[in-house]
């Protein structure tokens, strides 16, 4: 059965409900918080439908926030060629996805939301650590894994704020392949390379 | 006469005023459009009295916006010693304002407003070219300053917002020094290093 098409006591008015519910769960009680089971008891489905519908928690999030990726594709697919060349390619899909998800996406509204509401703030944080972090800490084979992907993060972010929030005119203006070749190495960097970090 | 002494039709509540107005004329204006004799026509007092009390117009913005930091005072401090090194020391004023300006100083605010309306966007975006960018690109020894300016905005822009704003764990339990030593080489390759720029 497709996972879009109808079933007894579902439909798209079901899974709107779904949907809410989860949206509504994911605020108030983070992303940690939240439980497929407490979602299903909110929309009054059972929580078998919820997973026939949307898959794990984290699909069912990134549903719910109608984010522009989803990482359980995206992270195996950067990986899989393993960690040459990682910090190009990283640079290079977070321009594709946001390129073409324009400006006022949802996760740029979620994003919005995280740097000016603590509750806000503590979801994002949650689902990037179980959902994103996680598995670049784990393929990270070198010392302060966190750090490291920490620090991705910080660039990654910052190229989303000056390119496609506060678009400063050079960040805009740049390709695609400028900016990966100018930044890709700075992910590569902190993903391999030594960094002769205090005490380190 | 101090700066901040009373003078004949002066006083506080003059210096309120004029606040108020380069407030006011910034946001609806922008920073490029905003005139010192246009704010003081707004506070009804001389041009030569808002010089007298804020100096130039970027040093009446830092004052207006309550900023943590003056470029006027910042950015020459940082290129006195000359491009080696600059990328650490950098990261380590960044950290250093921050810290100490606390998470909820004015320039947040700033930026998350800059981050989701427009007008606040192009305020941002003009007094950071002019004031703070405008340094940096002519300091900048290499092809591309624009560009390179522009990207250690982003990396700078990344630390703001993940270690202020989000506050990912990694990030905030980061110890300056350790910041310095894993992000500071970014900055300096950003200013003086080769880029490999396609067609460059």
């Amino acid at each position: 059965m497709p996972r879009t098409g109808r079933r007894p006591g579902g439909g798209s008015g079901t899974q709107e409900a779904i949907l809410d519910a989860a949206r509504a769960a994911f605020s108030e009680s983070g992303y940690d918080g939240a439980t497929i089971r407490g979602i299903a008891g909110k929309a009054g489905v059972d929580p078998a439908l919820v997973h026939h519908y949307y898959g794990t928690k984290e699909q069912l999030f990134v549903a719910a926030m109608e984010l522009p990726f989803d990482p359980t594709v995206i992270l195996p697919a950067l990986l899989e060629p393993g960690l040459d060349g990682l910090g190009e390619r990283v640079v290079r899909m977070l321009l594709g996805v946001w390129d073409s998800a324009g400006d006022n996406n949802p996760f740029a509204a979620l994003l919005r939301s995280a740097m000016t509401y603590d509750r806000a703030a503590t979801m994002f944080r949650e689902f990037a650590s179980r959902a994103i972090f996680a598995t670049i800490v784990e393929a990270i084979d070198a010392d302060r894994p966190e750090l490291r992907t920490a620090m991705v993060a910080s660039q990654m972010a910052g190229i989303v704020m000056t390119r496609y929030l506060l678009k400063l005119p050079a960040m805009v203006q740049a390709t695609p392949d400028e900016l990966v070749a100018g930044i890709g190495p700075t992910l590569q960097r902190y993903l391999t390379d030594p960094l002769d970090l205090p005490g380190g």
